[in-house]
């Protein structure tokens, strides 16, 4: 697919927008692991995912992480870019999570849609407005929710997102996904282990029993 | 002052909009307590704050209570009404925590200036990036800073709103505040008071020692 039929709102922009915004596109592919953004790595650019997968995260001063949401391919990442509404200011990490290649809109170029299109500014809304929707969802989960139960949704919606019962995952990356430490994270997958919910092996987490997981996540 | 001193977009709409808008707004005081939106009262109003406060929390399926930030006079309170865009989807309490009058905003009416109007959809965005930039500073507290620094952030933030350092609050109400039971903020704080920070009486709590307690936030 090319960015135009990628591009959400490609069909309710005018000719001359749809022409300003081709011209000013660029394409980049970035290595797993790479940072897009950071409070180090300030970017002038969104990014429109083609392929691969992003993900957005906390980081404390310590480098503890704590992962908020994921991007696919289609996604676009505002926070990609600083700066981008004025009044949303907070210090976040985003990660290529696999080898991806990313349609770079630049900032300024995105920011002139916004200001003379209402379609691209509610559009834009919509998309602040459903990472918010993530975000809550993640600190009702930290609020009310023990860590056994938030392990066993991140398992199981890993199993999704990788279409595989078996996880090429350690237990440091999940603490990670989940701001607590390794050790935390150990215990409890020994115990789900002992419930007979997985097996491990070095570097690899496998669900044996994905109904007893997801009455442990209910 | 007058809905139309108040209302922070006025000078941008059209004077056809200006008139849509001040036919379809209206007045509404509410007394210390009453909710104005939770998931049992859906409102399809949006409140600019007249005079008082709001509140604004999650609330767990056991009572549990969490704040996530305040609102003040000249405050626009989007989620005040229930939907206003699609994909902001999170079940919220508002409540007014003094008593308050509100200008009420038809939430269809403001949908529809948001639509022809990339003014006010651009408002909206920086309105919601507001709250969510407070929402993250919330979870940056709960992921990584003690309860220790919080109660004593969130007892130097009463002592502002009010103008005093004497404060009429109870430990269950601070408890709910910050989604922690009340035994828990009240071994916190005589710890606070062994340490001659605060002082306390029935229903009271007066900060004696405000550098001591910009000591325990930091």
């Amino acid at each position: 697919m090319g960015f135009q039929e990628s591009f959400p709102l490609w069909d309710r922009l005018q000719p001359d927008q749809q022409h300003r915004l081709i011209e000013a596109v660029g394409l980049r592919s970035v290595k797993k692991g790479t940072v897009l953004r950071d409070a180090h790595t300030p970017c002038g650019d969104l990014c429109l995912i083609r392929t691969g997968r992003l993900s957005a995260g906390l980081i404390s001063d310590e480098g503890r992480e704590f992962t908020l949401y994921r991007l696919f391919a289609g996604d676009l990442c505002l926070f990609c870019a600083s700066g981008i509404i004025p009044t949303l200011r907070f210090e976040i990490i985003v990660r290529a999570e696999t080898d991806a290649t990313l349609w770079r809109i630049p900032k300024r170029h995105y920011q002139s849609l916004m200001a003379e299109s209402a379609a691209v500014a509610n559009f834009t809304n919509e998309l602040i407005a459903s990472r918010f929707t993530e975000v809550m969802g993640r600190i009702e989960q930290l609020m009310w929710q023990g860590l056994d139960r938030r392990v066993a949704a991140f398992l199981l919606r890993e199993t999704e997102i990788e279409g595989s019962a078996e996880l090429r995952i350690t237990h440091e990356a999940i603490a990670h996904h989940l701001g607590t430490q390794r050790e935390v994270i150990s215990r409890l997958l020994s115990g789900f282990r002992d419930a007979g919910l997985v097996t491990m092996t070095r570097g690899r987490i496998t669900i044996v029993n994905k109904g007893g997981l997801e009455a442990v996540r209910a």
